[in-house]
């Protein structure tokens, strides 16, 4: 053979062999591209030179016909970049830049057909993000996908902060461990979930976030879940490699697809600062734009409900102790209301009065419709109609006084996952919010699925979140889901979708062991990556026997830390979640609560660990006016707060909210104190933070008396 | 121990063994019920003192806990019986006598916290209907049953009319069998049936019907199927017992109900006379009243269609050849159309004209809505909309045109089997259809179940079906459904259900091996026991060569026979299905479609051998007319139809539409005669039926013109 031929041959199965590399735009992050001797497509992705993922391979598998996993030939690449920016209708941040080099590549299966398949992998500073694509083609048109072959081989035994793969819940506690010490079994109060679905002892779900001995953050998650299942990831303990597994349907299938079609995107957030993960917003940037034309009604919120008192046990959602109802015979103006009914005419006055009062936006109302007597645990189909009141709760009395004191109702849709009956009867449900003056709701998901066999994150229920997204949108309604899969971006695509909650919110901190001190340090690192969350914080009355002596039940964190949530655990939509009662014994606390904004021009992660501690500042839209939060996890610490970072441009003042000196998350957690100062761009903030315990901080300008008042904030301190 | 407690025990242990017998108001039939020694109820049944059912088994079967089963004591027993006549909103008869004995026996499970059972039975002159019942109980709200355990006994190897159990489809051809000789396996062209799930070798479905030796006729089926699986029955081939066996949900489970609840009722109809199967009216008195207070706006109906043109090949539901089409991206307009599309404005129009011209109430149309390009056997959700209409289906015109000429356009809702599509959209669907001036539906449920894993006959979609009629018949609309679950007596609960498919219809002939000559001699003791079938009847181009010349399929009757099928084939619903030019070819033959009633005052069964032949008499609603059909299988007979039960009081013309004297289904099977003669209450008639072949006649009074002009019947004929 002529040697011309040769190195010809010897460049093209190399060619084959590894097709393409791309850089991040900084040169950081590198990714390659490449097929196996047996036509496997795989990927490596490299941080700084050095491997993050090592070549993992990457495929579908399809039911009863061959799989796109192997047997592939290139057919061609295109590398293509973008940097753009744009604006989101609400955020941590005002403007957004889009900058990230792509490699598509397309694959063809010359054994079956010439069948094709496209990988897009765009390549950030911070990170990856890849999906599948199959193009429309002559003999490829339905398929149902059996199995998804997406790896990603680590490098090492890395610090995983993870909880255990479900198909129907992401209420668990997160554990810390080696990836090769992930138990999915090893209990952390599992079984205070009332309907889970876990899959095996390796298995994890996403958001996941791990750290390398290296100090390298990499956090593995999916941005655009539409149309698809979720996906959990199996882990292998002797290689440390994550596999792809998707959550399946009733009999067993993953998803169905008609070509063209494609994937989500699987995103690897990369970087040797916390912060970045943090601030990264490339899962925001995988999303599709928003489908909203018109954005004018959508507005990110402040409110109080009538919520927590059933959670610690005051006030009941059901009107009647009857156990048995069903709810198209019912006679409700005769059961015997047991007296502890929360959502009543009066109660809910009470709420808008208080709302009003202090300037929030909405009020909350659990347990205004019709069949809770029985709503819980027993897989009911025709379980609430959401139109029906019960006989204490008068709609158009409340109607019209929260429109005299100008605060909206927000609805409450608690489908008890009977999500057939939700869809027979949302339309009628949407109009009634309309006549009766609703622009916001939150639904619920609590319980077993039906269509009975059907999961929260199967594909079929992540069509669902979509469709009342989208129904909601068109009705100018906004929407804050609980139980609902994690989010994935896609409150950009439906800017209206202000929140889920869909992890261990708040609330588990009144029935059940609650949520460790670490959780909050954790959350955005994990569930936060995909959107924000309604955490609902603000509790005061930290422990649970003021309500019932001789209760262990209690919020695990400080006074000082509830507040410092509503900066650190970010969202458009935020509840002062205690009862009135218990904010008007502390209003000089609450005042920060009434000052914080729920919308951002800017944010800067100041100090960050996942676990350990985060402080962040942003910037409220709009106003020159910053909010900072700062929180610990069980270890006392001391919270470093420059401000030589935030453009401070004359002097402010600096309210302070912190633990007391003696303020403990577990013996002395309502311990608080409040201070005010001058300070400005030079000021470094150091605030000793109580185990388990936060600081919040408000920062206005500084008006001619208070430079003659106040004093300046001394850095010794 | 004293004598008197002995005979006293003997008494209270015989009364425990043999609890309560009751017999029918004749006298004829006779039910005993009793407990075994293991507490499990049995029931038997004798005619005229002989075995129908030996002792056999009652009882539930609960998932996770203790069945319904055995370990019963009686707790007591109540007899009651029950003569009144009620009046069907339309019918075969005007007037119905609701005439049995009741026996209502309470169990209790003492090693089950006394947990209690109802089992009702009722009575009739010719048949036995009972039921399950559980009552409101402090220890029992929600269950779930796991199967049934209703055994029916049979005493010999009885002539057995069977179709096989499934869970999806009952539009399998009859086999004839021995009770023995059950074997759902052996074909029998199941290959055509596109959706099916077939459950074992020895399942069949209900209705069954049976001869035994003695010349007794048994059929057993269930009335008033809501809420609750369909019953399918196991053979045992050695014993001749038939054990239920229920349609499972998609995880397995049968059926979810709370307390109080009802099974449907188990009915076994019982006679020495073939006749008085179809007369029964026992289904119909065990179902629910009409729960439609206002039914002035229910009208039974003739209609012709857009339909067999599409089933003979020659148009096409799809506008377009496009194999593979997204709903909701799709600028339909822009498709290129393939020139066969049936549902076009200008084919509509011409069918309005037809319908008008010819006294038709209504006109179908298929594939006037988009979707059609993709909707068969993807199991695709998003597959049908319901409310747009094809490029070149004018539906404003058509409103006009329809409503100038006082003829109703009958809407199409094919849901390709995707429910929770249908469900989503039938507000919209039935707002459209409001809109438009429509006020019957067809729907069908053709393919695989969305949401996935469920059956056309398991709980859910038995819910979906009544759910739809509900809500149809608040919006004053009628109902035809195809492909659904067998029907039960429903149509008495909700009379705007005018009809179903659900069993293998006349459609069948267009396109497969078609539907044997003795096929319409067994449906009416099989699946018209539930309620009406819509067999679209009236074809006159028999044979399919006559479009595609080589072509072999045809219907497999003579043209006669599908006159008289109007008449021994019962529906308030009747399509004349062949195409408009058709009828022009024959139009002296179409004048007994045209005249024929949909609604009666009376029916008399002549004669009736399932399998064999029927024929026919009913008296049209407020009308001095009579129509009459005889039908046979592929054996040539002579049909003997005696006027003297008819109660005619005067001279009729009847009008004879025959087989031609050497017309044969298969060979000659368009030969037909018309003749008219004077008939009064002494005539009998005497028609020969071809092979396959079938005679329709019609009576109405002779005027003096009559009396004078035409011969009058000799019976010597």
């Amino acid at each position: 053979m002529r040697i011309e031929v040769l190195i010809l041959l010897v460049l093209l199965s190399s060619l084959n062999a590894f097709a393409q590399s791309i850089q991040s735009p900084d040169g950081k992050l590198s990714l390659s591209f490449g097929l196996t001797a047996n036509g496997e497509p795989t990927h490596q992705l490299s941080y700084r030179g050095k491997p993050v993922l090592q070549k993992s391979k990457l495929g579908i598998e399809l039911k009863d016909q061959p799989g796109f996993s192997k047997g592939f030939t290139l057919l061609k690449t295109d590398t293509s970049q973008k940097d753009e920016t744009w604006k989101p209708v609400w955020g941590e941040v005002n403007q957004i830049r889009n900058h990230y080099k792509e490699l598509t590549v397309t694959l063809q299966q010359p054994a079956h057909k010439n069948r094709r398949m496209i990988i897009r992998f765009r390549l950030f500073n911070h990170g990856l993000g890849f999906r599948y694509e199959v193009p429309e083609q002559t003999d490829l048109k339905y398929f149902i996908v059996s199995d998804e072959r997406t790896e990603f081989n680590l490098t090492g035994d890395h610090k995983t902060f993870w909880i255990p793969g479900d198909y129907d819940t992401n209420e668990y506690i997160y554990s810390t461990t080696k990836l090769s010490e992930i138990d999915a079994t090893s209990g952390k109060a599992a079984q205070e979930i009332a309907f889970k679905t876990p899959i095996a002892a390796n298995a994890v779900q996403t958001p996941l976030m791990m750290k390398t001995s290296d100090g390298l953050y990499i956090n593995i998650h999916e941005a655009a879940l539409v149309n698809y299942p979720a996906m959990n990831l199996m882990a292998n303990k002797q290689t440390f490699s994550l596999s792809s597994h998707l959550v399946p349907d009733a009999v067993g299938n993953k998803a169905y697809l008609q070509a063209p079609a494609q994937t989500p995107w699987r995103t690897i957030v990369v970087s040797d600062k916390a912060a970045d993960i943090l601030t990264s917003r490339l899962i925001l940037n995988l999303s599709e734009p928003s489908k909203i034309r018109d954005v004018s009604w959508i507005k990110p919120q402040k409110y109080v409900g009538i919520w927590w008192e059933m959670h610690v046990g005051t006030a009941s959602w059901n009107y009647s102790d009857v156990g048995n109802i069903k709810l198209a015979e019912t006679d409700w103006a005769s059961l015997k209301p047991n007296g502890k009914h929360g959502a009543t005419t009066a109660n809910t006055k009470r709420y808008i009065d208080f709302a009003a009062q202090h300037g929030f936006d909405g009020v909350l109302v659990e347990g205004w419709n019709v069949g809770w007597e029985d709503w819980f645990g027993n897989w009911k189909e025709e379980v609430f109609d959401f139109v029906t009141p019960y006989p204490d709760f008068n709609v158009t009395e409340l109607q019209q006084h929260a429109s005299a004191k100008r605060v909206k109702l927000i609805m409450h849709h608690e489908t008890s996952a009977s999500v057939t009956n939700y869809e027979r009867r949302i339309d009628e449900a949407i109009n009634f919010m309309k006549q009766h003056g609703y622009d916001s709701v939150k639904t619920g998901y609590v319980g077993k699925i039906i269509p009975r066999g059907e999961h929260h994150d199967g594909q079929w229920m992540v069509n669902h979140y979509v469709r009342v997204a989208e129904k909601l949108a068109q009705n100018r309604i906004m929407l804050d889901a609980h139980e609902p899969v994690r989010p994935t971006g896609l409150h950009r695509t439906y800017p209206n979708w202000l929140a889920c909650e869909a992890a261990r919110g708040n609330e588990f901190n009144a029935w059940s062991t609650g949520n460790p001190p670490e959780h909050e340090t954790i959350l955005p690192f994990t569930r936060l990556m995909g959107g924000p969350m309604d955490y609902t914080p603000g509790i005061f009355q930290i422990k649970r026997d003021y309500y019932q002596p001789g209760k262990k039940e209690q919020v695990h964190t400080t006074l000082a830390k509830q507040l410092a949530l509503y900066v650190t655990m970010y969202s458009p939509l935020q509840m002062a979640a205690d009862l009135p009662g218990n904010y008007e014994r502390f209003m000089d606390a609450f005042q920060f609560i009434k000052d914080v904004a729920v919308d951002w021009d800017d944010t800067r992660i100041l100090e960050a660990e996942p676990g350990d501690y985060i402080t962040v500042a942003r910037k409220a839209k709009n106003k020159d006016e910053w909010y900072i939060g700062a929180i610990t996890d069980e270890q006392a610490r001391t919270a470093n707060i420059p401000l030589t970072s935030l453009t401070l441009k004359r002097s402010y003042v600096a309210t302070l909210y912190t633990d007391a000196a003696n303020a403990h998350w577990e013996n002395n957690p309502m311990a608080y104190q409040i201070q005010r100062f001058l300070v400005n761009d030079q000021t470094r903030l150091k605030v000793a933070l109580a185990s388990g315990g936060g600081a919040a901080i408000s920062l206005r300008p500084a008006s001619k008396e208070d430079m003659k008042k106040l004093q300046r904030y001394e850095t010794s301190r």
